[in-house]
């Protein structure tokens, strides 16, 4: 039994998740393959009022402990010169935006180029394919036509009766289960699992100083090899999966979600989603599991995209 | 009878399809508000095959005729320096991108604040709310829960036997009635109406020239009472719903769709859409409506999102 | 004698150091008009040694509590994809940049649009002349040939017998005076003025915490009729002039340099430079005056621009 | 004799005029030895009108067929909205600038990074020392206190009676000689030389049609041996050195001066200048030699910088 403690427990943990080769040598998708279109006309049946709820944050302009490196929002034509194009009665207000979206403030997709274990990411592909131009390989193209399936929302606050997770106590994979049974539903094959961690509530009690060290609850690794077995295709978080910093650091592993779960098991992750109408909708509607529907932006040779993740009940 | 012709003519149709006032002075939805949950309900009984399909461009980074201004992807840190945070063990690689995505390259979806005529938009609201800093009025969050529907597929090229929608003859209201009638569907309350003009397939016989002016195929003025009394709630198109440039040009009038549409009807639009694999998978299942659902990021004071709109039969 | 404590008192100085129409009333050089071309003559034959000298800082990519939002350099081609063009033998590098370059970070010029007073900017000129779309008046252009003339040096550090300038304690009219003389010459008309309050010695000795308020030192306003008087052409500072926060905060006025300077003086301001260079230099050269050239960026409709400025002993 | 059309005559006139090693194995700086204190001392003698003049073009935010990714500038806070950052008092507007400089467009210095011949940059450095993350050789910053010297024009429309330069005709090395006497001067050591091709002439009676390739008058290969023997220390161009398409192509050699001059003699490119000021000043003065600085921005790690170079005559 791995304690996930030691450097040598995690390559343990990593090769025996590893999913290279199990969707032939060229596969780039991982765990999508989970997510077939079965899974998404199951998921069509769980829609029954119809209410969407977005699972996004707001493009985060606003700079902050969590967001050092802003993204942007300029108008480029706005309405005190809406005639600047000079085309007689055109009169238009328009935008850029601009952003580096991974970090800990903009909810976004991971794609399977975003994370090398010893210079390797996904399916034993070289890091050195992801240029200064681009990824070549595991860019987030894969999921570029959606990722539609059934969501289930493990509520990990609720289960400890807790506002939100302790930071120093990261969700465990016991937790995953109990989470399931409490809730009335078994996480199975091709699942998109959202792991709440009540960042929200947490931020609210605890808001962001500038002199702190951000701290953001996340996932014991021993919840990876249950993620695993579960088989799940897609893992999102209203954090980052991995704590931040680590309650318990591994030599050399410093994010193990991220790191076994990209590159090991190829599985696409959503980091800093918003949870708080989710997770109330599913309370007043008594049900956890939802379909849910993503899109990316189609960037080729992309390492992910900004999201806006949507759950229909 | 309008011919839709005039300046006076045009004034007399922005009132006739006007909906200001109609869901309250405050409203910033529009014909949103045709799109109910009860629609998203019966839309997603559409769902039989579960197959997904893009129905976005890739993000436009390269210039050309129709992408003057194109957007920015770059690496922040590729597989040739991924320890550049200086953690041992993170390996990683991110990116940035850019975009002022209105125009003609790029999938995405007007918000109400977009167009302005006589110097108001939607609802009555003066240009003057879209500042330097921002849309205060009519941004484009009044769609951050995502946009879920049925979408209706009407395959122009296809009634008139065609490849494509000769730019210099616009596809008029009876066409619509026909491309219904032809497809077997009839578009009603609350439909995301999809218009292909067949702009890929035009494209591929005639690629743009350098020199050449831009050509895009699109819709008669005349098409725009048809959508006000079908209670369309979103119009998407290949190209950008009004022709570029316009073979019938009315004086102060140069976009008409986009100036009725957003501006009095408060209609958003989804522009530059692409339908090629959309069309191929319609003809196969036999059927042009789908479940439809796109997400704008959640741009507070945007003036609209790029976009990777999902068709799933 | 005004305290320049009160709004009323701020409100007079502003009007007895107006230039507004003194050059005419569609000047937008202010007291560039100072720096004619003897004045670049004369200080030519300041140039003795030929050795130059930065004042700048490095483009600000690093966040942090000065640099809320950082500045952006990306590759757009590295040394590991240099044949990116895929033109024979063509191997190249090249890289973006991008900044909002005001703020307390860049090295930069403030153009004359960048501040208003009750709505107007130099010359009386209203605000609604700097639109969405950029500056139609009193953009940076006025510089666009350079800025060429007699930079003095006025080490207030030095004159106090500190290392840097106790941000509580601004520096007064009466120290310039006091540097002047202990540094054996007289500011005069067209001069460009640098004031050195020790920023990057205070900054070493108190590195800016994460939590902490920034702090800046700069001038009591008391310095504004001194640099009038003296016909002082351009005004520098390693800080930003204006005290950050203000130990002396008047009513209305957070910003008095700069509200006055550009504002009523019309006198262009250069935030954040580098001193320890020139600093140094002098204090070898046991001299306080150089020639002095910068240029902005030749950007139309601009607020001003990134520069690099360079002082020729 | 080379006659410079042969991959392997560009190899040998390649290491016939190599610095590599010249200012020792670890010198970034290249020809800009050559530019001395002493350089800047002579050069300032030849300050007598004191006029000015900018050798820049604007910052170019125009797409078109010389600039098809144009830079940005957008404003963050414009004069609709000053008071947006809630200070009371407080009335400000700012912009954003952002540019990929290299190109045709744009008035920028090449780095002696920017370029590799065979994988290599000046003094035998690989190119993968430019990372995703930027060059960590080699970079812009070894000019960082600016470049000042004595710059000549080489007015080669004048030479040869016309008003611009032929783009099939480049200039040739015996051009250069017959320049200097012609106007009655002759480079040396250190000299900052600048070639006009008349571009803007050229332009303003040939505009660029959409449709047309991009024509730029050059120079000749054997004009490299030449700024090699004077021991020049910076090339300027109103266009960019290389003729554009080359008349003659070199197989696997596309762009000789970039490739010679920046990778074997670690002479610094000014791209893209702008001389019909500067000219027309030359001519009124009746000398073609002048003081000239341009001071890039610091970037660090920078493939290079935009500029504004200013001759004062």
């Amino acid at each position: 039994m791995l304690s996930y403690a030691t450097k040598a427990e995690m390559q343990s943990l990593f090769r025996s998740v590893s999913n290279w080769g199990r969707w032939g040598d060229n596969d780039e998708r991982g765990t999508l393959n989970y997510l077939t279109t079965e899974c998404a006309v199951a998921a069509a049946k769980l829609i029954s009022t119809g209410e969407s709820i977005s699972c996004a944050r707001n493009f985060p302009v606003d700079p902050g402990p969590e967001n050092p490196t802003p993204a942007l929002h300029h108008m480029v034509i706005g309405g005190d010169d809406p005639c600047a194009h000079g085309i007689p009665g055109m009169e238009v207000s328009l935008d850029f935006i601009g952003i580096a979206y991974h970090g800990l403030a903009s909810s976004h997709i991971d794609a399977l180029c975003h994370v090398f274990v010893d210079g390797k990411m996904y399916n034993g592909i070289d890091a050195t394919e992801v240029r200064s131009t681009g990824a070549r390989r595991n860019s987030i193209m894969c999921a570029k036509d959606g990722i539609v399936g059934r969501g289930v929302l493990l509520d990990i606050p609720r289960l400890r009766g807790t506002e939100f997770v302790d930071p120093t106590k990261p969700v465990t994979a016991d937790e995953l289960s109990a989470a399931e049974k409490s809730q009335d539903m078994r996480v199975g094959e091709g699942d998109i699992v959202l792991i709440s961690v009540g960042r929200d509530a947490h931020r609210a009690q605890h808001p962001p100083k500038p002199g702190e060290a951000t701290t953001l609850a996340g996932l014991h690794p021993d919840c990876i090899p249950w993620l695993h077995a579960r088989e799940v295709s897609v893992l999102g978080s209203d954090a980052v999966h991995d704590p931040v910093p680590s309650p318990a650091p591994i030599e050399n592993w410093p994010i193990p979600v991220h790191m076994c779960g990209l590159a090991a098991m190829g599985m696409h992750l959503l980091d800093n989603l918003y949870f708080v109408d989710l997770e109330a909708a599913c309370v007043r509607a008594k049900r956890w599991k939802f379909f849910f529907t993503l899109s990316p932006l189609r960037i080729a040779r992309g390492t992910g995209s900004p999201i806006n993740p949507i759950a229909i009940l």
